[in-house]
């Protein structure tokens, strides 16, 4: 199937004079998760992970994805003829230096110029100018090909009262517009749908499991344009209520069919453009006139929005509260059924879901759980189908990845559960990823620091046996947004334009060191911690993190004999903590099983 | 006095038509140290640290400096009406932004072009340019008013046998001129003192301390030029004997006057040349005609030099071995002696350059000796001087931060002894800078880390207690040359064009944290690491460090109840290790002595 769709592609890029395709996984806004209309790199190659960058020329096919897929990613490219270069892995090209090698004297990259970063495209476009070649920036491939491509979906919006974002839109844009002044901007361009959200207090359902909204936003001293509208929508199918058109009027702003965008910008001239070459698609770029200047910054949205203000502070632990009643309630009937009831992982993963529903106010999942038995475990970004799933047997290790949407944020945790006996390795396994977990997390340091250099924390752990986990040890998490989300997070490779803040209070960053042994087990333990001023004294402002994951660390997968007196030391402090929070919740059975799953060890 | 030499300063300048000058510290060469010659900075603040730069405007004068000298600089600038800057402190402006305040609209700023970096100096014109004011950079302020100025000397220069070196110098130019190619440049101008005696295998003495000659390369396919002969030396005083000129003559190498560069490269034309903006002088990049290309990174021989090959790594164990017994000879006698003999930091200091004296080949201290009793140990970089010393009693810490040259390498070194009863403060202090400094030479870490990503593990130690050190944990080291070399260090903070690199097989850096107790008492404790390759296995190539120091930690000095088990065994390990390959140098009463200060806690 994808080797015949791969030959209808390569006879539209024929007709079409394009020698090589270049196909990422975006939509128009860089969002890390799409829309299935945006699925065009699953619909060629049959990967469905959630990155990773298709090249086909007419001679070749090469899939380019990192270390949480190599697993997944080696299974599904089978027979389809497509090579799998694994980022970062010795011998293999970055992207760039692939297309280098791959491109011929006067040939014609072929790209959508939309679902492509400016700064990526002006790369390609440095290579191509070297071989006398050309970008053709305007070639959506799939059209004519993808017969049953879902369409362009504007779902319902909604605002976000202030009790829950803490801060009015119009303070918002009035922020925005002060540091346009700082840069001396006099139009700020904003295409990213986490800021868009973030920004003018709105969610909507446009991407599965980001509430965010389809939408451009164009910001001047005056303006705030919202670039958003389905120019014919459906009779009413209007995704955008009287009411929250009567809110935005409310703020100064001005609601317009998304479809009009890249007219509005392509008509701006003398404009001084704040704007992130980064984040912003090549079309954006291509678009502006010649007499407007780029200032390429980070969209000012992007700190601020990371940065959770006292109101969203305390939500949060509200919606961490919340989640770790749902997930702990799991966890018991996930060890007390184990090999009593059939279970596997996509039933398991439903009662998760069933759980956290009966939360007040919950929302839907923050992303597809994950939820891997046994050697699946070992794929980092391992997801169940209908087609291809495991039965849960009570025996060796289950690791689920899950979170949730709530008015009071979003939520993301990872726990591996002991199902029945284990290996020696796999204690020793599942006690070194708890020590890096619990060493990051009770670090306290200095402001200034940033995520590269802390990484270590974690891994350090690993690193003394010869081991570690091929990808980052966290991210940035949203306000009832996108699951992952910058500039903070936990890094050890400097990435170039790849930002990794300075860690300010209010971010919450995931920790989440794991282990993985193909075709055995695998291991993550992800707490979410929330950054806090400490101590200022003569050396400077101390900061720490505060734990909002709020659920027990199974202590039958563990080894006590490596933990140091202080590993045990935070693991009793953090339990006594979760029994503390949880235990008002749970009662009879249920409550004499916490106490035990938190006890002193 | 300062303001005597101000006052005429400040009449030259209104003399010149020049509103405020900047006097850097540095020579032509971006050298750390300088010769006396190019004191400019401390002849006109009375400030002898070796980083600050002073800034005078007819209307005020400032002096910027980093947190090794904060309280040394306040004490002497103290009546001299210079404003001390301490960098990095909040509500310190940077020098840019200082220069940016003080400088009014079409005002002119006065520089000597060769001791300011090129970089910097476009820095400086940019805000010039928005002031409609001009930068003048030929003017070396210190000529007619030094009167008793310095000579600039050009000392006897020697040739580093391959025995030394481990690679011949011919071998050495084919790989810069291999580098060149890769980043097709015609030409190469080094101007760093330490890479042009890595790459021509020569010593010298032209900076205290520092085994370089003063000295410019030129480099090309064809070519290399050395210009760093005295035009007119006098009578039997040439510092290039036959032997050496014959040396370079037979390596291709051609031996010009030191005067003769700047000609030289002003009559460039059409060359791509290879240049670090960031490491030559402004005048290099004003001397260049505007048909020349400047293809700016970092000199090659900057990497090249700080990987030290197969020779150079044995033989650094071999000059550390020398260096340890001479200061382990200290240590005895120190810790024997002290309150019996009359001893000042002085005496001390003398006593330990006379024991480095009696090792084989040893050429000259590699730095001037830091020894500092009670609270001047709280001075990060104190200087005794004839003028201004301590006696050193039976009581509290003594810091010792010492090094030598040898034709084996170059050391540093510093121990904290304990000369009598020491507060709960001092042991505690004590135990957590040691602490810091196992943690960091212990760390095994995966290949791409930097200093960066590690420095977090020394410093660990000290934060969970809220306390720190303003400096960095650890810089490269010279093999015989320079004792501060990058490109790798441990530091955490991120600076712009500041490189941090990835710790490659055969670096040399050290592990120096230490802690500060102003008016009470300074500690800080320095390990040199050889960085090596470990297991490579699917991880990735894992890294560990050896240890070149070989001298015991004063026992004495420790609170063993803040020392879990891994920092005990860590101590233990290096205490076996020292005691090891010490102890055949030793005999009698102090080999006893050493067996004990070696013994297993």
């Amino acid at each position: 199937m994808i080797q015949e769709r791969l030959e209808k592609l390569r006879q539209a890029m024929r007709e079409r004079g394009i020698d090589c395709c270049l196909i990422p996984t975006s939509d128009y806004h860089d969002s890390e998760y799409v829309s299935g209309f945006f699925r065009v790199r699953e619909f060629f190659s049959g990967f469905t992970g959630s990155a990773g960058t298709l090249v086909v020329s007419l001679r070749e096919a090469a899939l380019f994805t990192d270390g949480r897929y190599f697993i997944q990613a080696e299974r599904q490219l089978q027979g389809t003829g497509i090579r799998l270069m694994k980022i970062g892995e010795p011998d293999v090209p970055s992207l760039k230096d692939y297309l280098d090698q791959t491109l011929q004297e006067g040939e014609c990259l072929g790209l959508d110029g939309r679902v492509v970063k400016a700064r990526d495209a002006a790369q390609y476009e440095e290579i191509l100018g070297r071989k006398h070649g050309r970008l053709s920036w305007d070639q959506d491939l799939a059209e004519g090909i993808w017969e049953e491509r879902p369409r362009l979906v504007h779902q319902p919006v909604y605002v976000l009262e202030e009790r829950c974002s803490g801060e009015s839109t119009a303070s918002k844009i009035a922020r925005v517009r002060e540091k346009m002044k700082e840069e001396g901007a006099t139009v700020h361009i904003l295409t990213t749908l986490d800021d868009i959200a973030w920004l003018f207090n709105i969610r909507g359902n446009d991407v599965k499991c980001c509430p965010v909204v389809l939408a451009y936003a164009v910001i001047t001293m005056e303006k705030a344009l919202l670039f958003a509208r389905e120019e014919q929508a459906a009779a009413g199918k209007e995704a955008w209520s009287s009411q929250v058109q009567s809110y935005l009027e409310e703020n100064g702003i001005t609601l317009l069919p998304y479809e009009d965008f890249y007219s509005h910008i392509s008509a701006l001239h003398g404009e001084k453009a704040l704007l992130c070459l980064e984040r912003v698609n090549c079309r954006v770029k291509k678009e502006l006139a010649e007499d407007v200047e780029i200032i390429d910054k980070s969209n000012p949205t992007t700190l601020m929005k990371a940065v959770k203000n006292p109101v969203e502070m305390e939500n949060l632990r509200v919606c961490h509260l919340k989640d770790g009643v749902a997930v702990t309630h799991f966890m018991y009937w996930l060890k007390t059924n184990v090999g009593k009831i059939p279970m596997t992982e996509l039933s398991a993963a439903d009662q998760l879901e069933g759980l956290r529903r009966q939360q007040e106010g919950f929302i839907e999942p923050s992303f597809g759980t994950i939820c891997a038995f046994g050697a699946n475990g070992a794929i980092v970004h391992y997801s169940a189908t209908p087609e291809d799933f495991a039965r849960i047997r009570p025996e060796g290790l289950l690791v689920v990845d899950s979170g949730g949407h709530y008015p009071e944020g979003s939520t993301d945790i990872t726990r591996t559960f002991a199902l029945g006996p284990l290996t020696g390795d796999m204690k020793k396994h599942f006690t070194l990823v708890l020590k890096a977990m619990l060493n990051l997390k009770s670090t306290r340091f200095l402001y200034g620091c940033r995520g590269l250099n802390l990484d270590v924390r974690a891994r350090e752990a690993l690193w003394e046996y010869g081991l570690d986990y091929k990808h980052g040890t966290g991210h940035g998490v949203g306000y009832l947004l996108n699951v992952h989300e910058g500039p903070n997070g936990f890094r050890w490779k400097m990435v170039e334009h790849e930002e990794n803040a300075v860690l300010e209070e209010g971010m919450v960053t995931t920790d989440e060191p794991g282990l993985y042994i193909e075709g055995s087990h695998g291991i993550r333990i992800e707490n979410e911690l929330l950054c806090r001023r400490g101590e200022e004294n003569e050396y400077g402002q101390f900061m720490y993190f505060e734990d909002l994951t709020c659920v027990p660390i199974d202590l039958d997968a563990l080894e006590p004999s490596l933990m140091t007196d202080t590993d045990r030391a935070r693991l009793n402090t953090y339990h006594r903590q979760v029994f503390e929070r949880l235990s008002p919740y749970f009662e009879g059975e249920e409550l004499a099983w916490l106490k035990e799953a938190t006890r002193e060890i």
